[in-house]
């Protein structure tokens, strides 16, 4: 078990399976030394975990794990991909959407369940740039999306 | 001409002229491998081919036609970047947005018009990763816009 | 100086103070030769200069305006980040979010205060591929939010 993976089972986590994508993309595409991890919403192998806005049908707790559940499933697709997460050098840029009700403004919160779990799992390699944006509808009603680039080890 | 677009014209399509922005940007910059696609919009030499929400105005199957359209005007910012689509080694990243409506969420159905037509026309290497997400509005309402990152031969 | 600072001076602009992150990610990453700029919001020191939607509370002048402060903060977490502004070979890529009322659909002459500055201080160098999209919402209503990729120098 790689050092991550301990980690992540320090903190009470373990790596869902690896979700399939719902259309016709794949999960991740590495490109010299950067991996693309595909947008993953809030699922366990397939299935919605959450749904609905966050500000409405969901609290800004909830949509703090629902992040944490978009973070797991995003290492999930990095394991596949690269087949260790010590590889990893870097969490380089993360982009988060929050399906938010009118007037909730407090995303960067949210998507705190995505880039915390990271750092606590990765340290420094885990601290990326960030945009944490809205929208007022997400794919098959996800509370969350969140893409990211990481760079790894050649 | 290139095999890429061979291929294109079996499949019924054409590129169109490539489309000039709309504001103070550049249609595509190369960094090393990498070209950076500017978000395409459903256009042909400039003048809107569809507008409005899709699951409003506009049906997902339109949608998914809208989408075809902003695949082909990426190909021919593309082909004006390197000069010849066979240089493609693969298309790496995408990134589309559904003018959607409230209540619909069925964005990866649609961003399937991109992504289809780039797995078709260059089979493994058209394979990307992707987020498919949302607007409540986009630009000269544009049903969809879609940007990519793409890695050519040296 | 850096003559970048030089020319942001002659044009009437300063550099503000880095924005520090408002919540657990870093303004800006580097892997290579590319930087990872964080989305940027219409702030000052931490304080917003500007909140509502474009359309809205704000005209598309308003919105301008409010895209040169993201592109200023933008400058100054890449100072921080590269030292020297001379460093910069290129804006790559540019992706801003407007704040925007239902019907308004005008992002891109939003975005172009972002992009105008980029080219009047870099030059060719400023010119960047873009996408401008929108948002129904934004972090703590902030009216524009921009994130970019920066190619700079070994």
């Amino acid at each position: 078990m790689s050092k991550v993976e301990e980690r992540l089972k320090e903190l009470g986590f373990e790596l869902p399976p690896a979700p399939k994508p719902a259309a016709v993309y794949v999960p991740a595409v590495r490109t010299g030394n950067l991996v693309f991890i595909s947008g993953q919403g809030v699922t366990y192998d397939g299935k919605p975990v959450m749904v609905g806005h966050v500000g409405q049908e969901l609290t800004l707790e909830e949509g703090y794990k629902a992040a944490q559940i978009c973070a797991l499933n995003a290492l999930a697709v990095l394991k596949q991909e690269i087949g260790d997460l010590d590889k990893v050098k870097r969490i380089v840029k993360v982009l988060g959407w929050v399906n938010s009700a009118p007037g909730f403004n407090k995303q960067p919160y949210v998507i705190n369940g995505f880039s915390e779990l990271m750092e606590k799992v990765f340290g420094e390699r885990g601290r990326h740039a960030r945009s944490a944006v809205t929208a007022h509808e997400l794919p098959f009603d996800t509370p969350v999306e969140v893409e990211m680039v990481v760079e790894v080890e050649e």
